[in-house]
């Protein structure tokens, strides 16, 4: 099933059930007021929400639900437009790799046995269509493309074994990152804070089984496209080179306390050793340039520029819909 | 006004107002369900829940209002059992200097001219009374004592001047850290994770006018008393060597992006250079061992020691009631 949260000027917004085409959805505020809800009280919700998303798929169509209606992606927050937990690992080492030899800096190799990983801020997630505020371009702003997982209650020191039955929905991200503020933040020792400001989702999360078989338990073999300004920064493919899968990324992030329910947890930009498939982040393809070319070439993102995130499955259908957003100046 | 939350068995709890004394609580959920509703909508829910604090202190009795009842610390949750975000910031560079002298660190200049601040854990934040679950005496479990704040909305770019307008409550905070786990974390360069695992806070949040003239608008000048075991760790005052003010630490936090309404900002570990003051934790008393002896000779905490944490007004009243927890086995 696909579900999205519809803006409606509360802070969580209402909860829609989404045709597996995108094209239409359902007011599903009767069976759970929001998403959060929904998590809260999984066991109960999904199997509710399941039946108007098979009657909305399968039934005798979207006209004769209550409430169905033809669904504008600018209409919608981001799943969750709250959280309580935004985790992102970066489990592609690959582009941790680039990104250090770029800048001469050996990878340590603490990296490679455990996963990196940061607390980041969910208070205010935005939805795929909303601007990107920015104070300045100088702060060399930039995409992420990211395939994450939303998760229910997960006990301390669970199993990574055992951590895949508490992943209840997937979705993707775009973690952007403001890269010129990072270096002086990280320098200080205590991670990120001012250099990753938003992070905007999909329209829609979907259970594991809207993956089909690309979903093998541990990583989705399923390429994720970014478009910046409608040219192709890449396609990577977020099953190949994915060093920590998800029950890892789960196991680690839960090792000294639990998770709650509506935890967010992040792989980190997908990257491929394979050059041709490109890039998820500027940063990145800034690093190769840097490589390959002795300085980058490619500039951040510019007000007005266009960033575009989106997944297919086998046969070319959007799994998420779109993100696709346009950076803009705050208060311009 | 004091406010509280009542364990009834769901995530969130029950609202509750109480008396200046803690020795009374009304139920306040008729106002606004929990403290996050009520921080969500403070213009109309604060001046509901003043008035039912009016009564519960300086009206007919306790008796005379409906729901109250004798308080036990033990039945509260912590304010916000679980919040959207928790920043926590290292405001009093005496804590860090003497924390780094002791393994022999400078203290980076950049850190005197813009606030250390981390992204923390807010998705189960532990009641005054929880006991602090750990898997393992060996991860150097330690205390911090801190004075936080709960926000409302801040408005991305505050200013300083303006930004002690978003202060909607204080509380006390425990910073569970887990020290043998954080150098290896830190060394990732993301920050901690498992190496700051729970949050305990304070059995009331309060509004700044119970701290009375202690509060200036940018710093409280009340002394933070730890006790581990019954023995004093500590009583530095708050206002005192506190590098930077509540209003610096809101505007750093709000740079990049808006922080949204019932966010926690805590000040980091309250230190003075004041030897005689004491502690707000164990690693900083070890590192004072380190620096006059050559090694630290205080043990971090151990299963069923008992860690409390309090503030007193100028007359000797507990302001927001006992941070009061034993440490515990997880799983024991």
């Amino acid at each position: 099933m696909k579900l999205a949260t519809l803006k409606d000027g509360s802070r969580d917004g209402t909860l829609l059930v989404v045709s597996r085409n995108l094209r239409h959805a359902a007011k599903a505020d009767h069976l759970a007021p929001t998403l959060q809800a929904a998590l809260d009280d999984w066991d109960y919700a999904a199997p509710l929400l399941e039946q108007l998303s098979n009657e909305l798929n399968d039934g005798a169509g979207p006209s004769q639900i209550a409430h169905a209606f033809e669904l504008d992606p600018k209409q919608l927050m981001a799943p969750l437009p709250r959280a309580y937990q935004w985790i992102d690992a970066s489990a592609y080492l690959n582009h941790v790799e680039r990104v250090r030899k770029a800048r001469g800096a050996e990878m340590p190799a603490e990296v490679k046995r455990d996963p990196l990983m940061y607390q980041g801020a969910s208070d205010a997630f935005i939805g795929a269509c909303d601007d990107i505020l920015c104070g300045s371009e100088d702060w060399g702003i930039d995409l992420e493309a990211e395939l994450v997982v939303i998760l229910g209650d997960v006990p301390m020191a669970v199993d990574a074994d055992k951590a895949g039955q508490h992943i209840r929905l997937f979705a993707l991200a775009n973690d952007i990152s403001l890269r010129k503020l990072i270096p002086a933040e990280l320098a200080k020792g205590f991670g990120f804070l001012n250099g990753k400001p938003w992070t905007a989702f999909s329209p829609v999360a979907v259970t594991p089984d809207e993956l089909g078989e690309a979903w093998d338990g541990k990583r989705a073999h399923l390429r994720l496209a970014s478009h910046v300004n409608g040219e192709l920064l890449g396609k990577p493919d977020c099953g190949a080179d994915m060093n920590f899968h998800y029950r890892r990324l789960i196991a680690h992030a839960a090792k000294t306390r639990a998770l709650s329910a509506g935890t967010v947890l992040g792989a980190g930009t997908v990257s491929n050793r394979e050059r041709s498939t490109g890039c998820g982040c500027l940063a990145e393809k800034r690093a190769i340039e840097t490589i390959e070319q002795g300085q980058p070439v490619t500039a951040f993102l510019r007000f007005g520029d266009r960033v575009r995130i989106e997944m297919f499955d086998a046969e070319g259908r959007s799994i998420f819909g779109a993100i696709d957003q346009q950076v803009a100046r705050y208060g311009g």
